[in-house]
């Protein structure tokens, strides 16, 4: 693939000179670019079957609106490499999702092309009708789009947009972009309802006839308004969509040109919102992802030839897959748990539990602010909600987390994945605020485990407890600390000392225990595993204190409010004063990149810790530390 | 009305009292339930329209279902005073939203026919199919109940329960008590579609019919599908509510017994997911609150004969009041800004403001999430959105926050009312988190005025600004300074020495600024109003810590990671140990009561600022004290 010429590709340099192609060349284009987005996500990682699905759609919107002056908005935003290609950054996908490198997702600050960052999904509908009313207010007349995905439609913010966009009369333009699936396969009545639209020949007819009359050209308006009369007719008498107050146009085949771009440039001359229903299939054109959309999700580097392949030595085993194996243990001892995910299977680690125990099971769909009040719900009646839900997503349930769960102390677990840096999807996923804003909250307790083992312990100890309790863990794998077979938990509120040393203590929260305890050794400090954000242990915290000269608090998460601050406020109740350093995430959104080299530059690996400590406690830090080497 | 005598009434100790009466008895209690409503809240205050409009529903449904053991989930729950005084709580409605009082919403602790906890809407349809599964999995024959309020079906988070409910397969009836109004007159696409539904005559005729063929009361099972087809038949092909998998049945009206209980009495005999469309009036009885349910809505305590009166004397400007005038002066002063509400027009004081700048208002309805990050997608495009959102309700949209505005950069402002102690709405309605989930935000700014001329002049320093700042206020009035009418700001991220004093510091943020200058001049303290929580004011923080033996900070609103531990924070990052008091609002939900009560019994008022600081820092505070004296 490697070699693959691509004269076409390699002549557009932004969407201008794409709208100089025949429609015989953008065909060839769009083979071109199906081509290069295989190739470079072979090379880089990344997501391949979205971007496979997108290729024509992405051609077809340059080609008939005015880029970038008009607005599109891409929901989710991992559909877009193709986008990123045509608009001027087809040099830079080698570089893409590492430090310094191209987003994974759309960035304003990356091109102009980009009108809105996006990552979590379905804001998009929302994003657009902003721009939409912000044009019509200054007067302008400009074209705002906001590309979906069937799964991010069922998202609760998706329905608000459209039941205001379809009031608003603004000259918004929603593109479903219905491929049956999210990243696991879609669930709920919204993907059961798109199916039937679907359904049977009549889909088949409907795009035979809307062909047939796109070759006569008429008048553009009188066009429009036939093709979307006989589509409406011969589909069902009115969509849901209708209901919102959007004409509804569709379904059309999202990988024929043919369709797509007639039916855009009629579309262009509509007003009022409008809704165009696009089927695409992920994968589209690369055998291997089409059969397997869910593997090629979001792949790492492989050969395309290939396709993916089992690692000879298996990796490590990540926190993921701990809680997946605890959570089927836990629920094979008790039958009152039940697992709840919106939409994240695959990413939670649920593949195995939704096998083994499918009745206790629960897919609810994009929807976390359902999942949290859902599991509330089940609560109140005994049963033991578990939700596996990643530490960025738990953002969209935070009045449910409060209102719902802690408010009526309910004893709901939550698992929260992708804690701390996350890497490659960059700063729209990193989980870095979840204990700020858990623990203000009264009635629940945060654990963060260090290593695996203790991952396993604490999501016991959670479960066991009567009352609200997450555990967050990092994305990936940890020191590599095998976790027990038995479900023993770890004590309620317990940290320990790893390591007795003089002068300061380091007090770490989760996995930075380990440099933790690198540069404790340097320093000849004391470490402490805290293991719990809340609650503290302030019994361990002042024993501390009485026997230390300062302390230093490492978490990998926001500093602002954060654990260490935590300990401060216990020290500040309990009337210690001392001298506190609190090392953590800065006030700043971290950009995305490789994990480790990320928490090198915060200074949080071993020797950043060790810098930080010898800059602010140089005196009793070099006494320490000569105290080691001796 | 205090006179009435309601001999049924008196009768019902608990539900199952009431399902021993005839249908005509039950006809009678109504009107007895109905005018013990009226004159109840007339007394206490409270939310009078909603209470009016359910009073057959509730007869009805404890009437048809085996309540508790069925479970009914109000969404919202302002409209549950028929369904307390029902349950055994008659006598204590006296009592209502005062401290050691009944709450005004359902508190799972204070009944077992209050089986979750709702105040934040559109909770109801979730947190029932959370219960309903639950029954499923233990195997217990059960209904569960969802009613809920059209305007609360806009929220998103409705429709990722219907969404998840029309394929659960779960015994779930949903409720829609169609009302056509929220607090403000109900906008959105879902309302068009809804009176459509009611429109003509088309619904009157369902409810002839409807009423003729219960008469003949044939098997229940038949009946139940006679009238739902009848009612299909001659309202639409298909609802939407059937597009989600729910068996649609209704319109039917909401004060007809009549209707209600033979209705109900079916479906109770069908399996899977139910839908009953109910209509009501809000305010029905009572010709006053018919009339205006709006105004009626909330009501303080009035004469029912007369009405709401006007006070001889007018009432304190409130914070809301200053922020509606503060609007509307701004808009006439720059083009750019535009009004956004979720469905708080009244509450958030934009009446005045949409009256004068229409085509810059924006009711999204009740949508926070939709609300921020359509606010982001007009910020993008150049115009100036200020989002007028209470603190709690902002917990609705803190993903929005994060990712779509503060990653963005984006120049919005939040005008957060209702921050800090709320009152006799409670502790789902207090503004108690902000601080610490808003300033662990980078980009983030947050303003903390003292009174209602800061109030002015912040949101102006907050308008000017090129990055979102939220300013935060609470209910009601302050001290009463009288806002200048100039739109000048105030210094961003500045505070300033209120009293010069000795030895310990008070840093008030916020309006507790007043009692902390009381306790100030008892402990001849020194004052700062430190006015914003983030950025701190840290210029202003070192020169005070320099100069003093010991801080205190004094927020309203959580200590755990507040702004006091942001003072906390600045010292440690500058290296200066000090002693640190930090005041503020304990990690325990507070209740409903009289604020003021309230803040005294946290401690909060000017003798509990000073008892804290003389208990933690007697011989400094004594020292101050004596030299007060001299």
């Amino acid at each position: 693939m490697s070699t693959t010429t691509h004269p076409l590709l390699d002549r557009i340099h932004d969407p201008a000179d794409l709208r100089r192609l025949s429609r015989a060349e953008l065909k060839g284009l769009a083979d071109e670019l199906r081509a290069f987005v295989l190739h470079s996500v072979s090379q880089t990682g990344g997501h391949l079957s979205s971007n496979l699905g997108t290729v024509e759609l992405t051609i077809a919107l340059h080609a008939v609106f005015n880029t970038p002056e008009d607005r599109l908005v891409w929901d989710v935003g991992h559909q877009t490499y193709p986008h990123k290609i045509l608009t001027g950054r087809k040099d830079r996908m080698a570089s893409l999702r590492q430090l310094g490198g191209l987003s994974g997702f759309p960035q304003r600050s990356e091109s102009d092309y980009d009108t809105f960052g996006t990552a979590h999904s379905s804001t998009s509908i929302s994003a657009a009708l902003g721009m939409a009313l912000a044009a019509r207010q200054q007067g302008v007349e400009r074209h705002c789009v906001a590309i979906i995905g069937d799964g991010a439609m069922t998202a609760g913010m998706a329905f608000e947009a459209l039941n205001n966009a379809g009031v608003a009369d603004a000259n918004l333009l929603v593109i479903l972009n219905d491929n049956d699936m999210s990243i696991s396969p879609p669930v709920g009545a919204l993907n059961r309802y798109l199916a039937q639209l679907m359904s049977g020949n009549v889909y088949t007819r409907a795009r035979d006839v809307g062909k047939n009359v796109l070759k006569n050209v008429p008048p553009l308006l009188e066009l429009a308004k036939r093709l979307e009369q006989q589509a409406k007719g011969m589909v069902v008498p009115a969509t849901m969509f209708e209901q919102f107050g959007f004409n509804y146009i569709g379904p059309i085949d999202g990988h024929d040109l043919d369709s797509l771009i007639p039916t855009l440039e009629n579309i262009k001359e509509l007003k009022g919102p409008q809704f165009l229903h696009v089927v695409t299939k992920k994968g589209q054109g690369y055998k291997l992802a089409e059969a397997d959309p869910v593997a090629y999700h979001g792949p790492g580097k492989f050969d395309p030839k290939i396709g993916l392949v089992k690692p000879a030595t298996p990796p490590k085993q990540t926190f993921t897959q701990v809680f997946g194996q605890w959570l089927c243990d836990m629920a094979a001892k008790d039958q009152r748990l039940v697992g709840i995910t919106p939409a994240m299977r695959e990413g939670s680690g649920m593949v195995e539990f939704e096998r083994r125990f499918p009745g206790r099971y629960y897919d609810v769909g994009i929807a976390e602010q359902h999942a949290v009040t859902f599991a509330a719900g089940m609560a109140c009646e005994g049963v033991k909600p578990v939700v596996a839900i990643y530490s960025t997503f738990l953002q969209r349930a935070y009045d449910q987390l409060i209102h719902d769960v802690a408010l009526q102390n309910l004893p709901v677990v939550f698992a929260l994945d992708r804690a701390g840096i996350v890497g490659a999807d960059g700063a729209t996923h990193a989980g870095v605020y979840d204990i700020p804003f858990v623990r203000c909250i009264p009635n629940m307790a945060l654990a963060c485990p260090a290593d695996e083992r203790e991952c396993r312990q604490l999501l016991t100890t959670a479960f066991e407890q009567d009352h609200p309790v997450a555990v967050r863990y990092p994305r990936g794998a940890g020191v590599g600390a095998v976790p027990l077979a038995s479900l023993e938990g770890l004590p309620y509120g317990r940290g320990e000392v790893r390591r007795e040393g003089a002068r300061i203590a380091i007090l770490a929260f989760g996995t930075l225990l380990y440099p933790a305890l690198e540069a404790g050794e340097r320093l000849d400090a004391t470490v402490a595993n805290m293991r719990w954000a809340k609650p503290l242990d302030t019994e361990l915290l002042l024993r501390i204190a009485a026997t230390h000269e300062a302390i230093v608090t490492v978490e990998e998460g926001a500093i602002l409010g954060g654990a260490g601050s935590a300990v401060c406020e216990a020290l500040n109740a309990a009337g210690v004063v001392l001298p506190v350093l609190q090392l953590g995430v800065p006030d700043v959104f971290t950009e995305h990149g490789d994990p480790a080299r990320l928490l090198a530059q915060l200074g949080l690996d071993a020797s950043g810790i060790e810098r930080s400590v010898r800059a602010r406690f140089g005196e009793q830090a070099q006494a320490g530390a000569r105290r080691a080497a001796a």
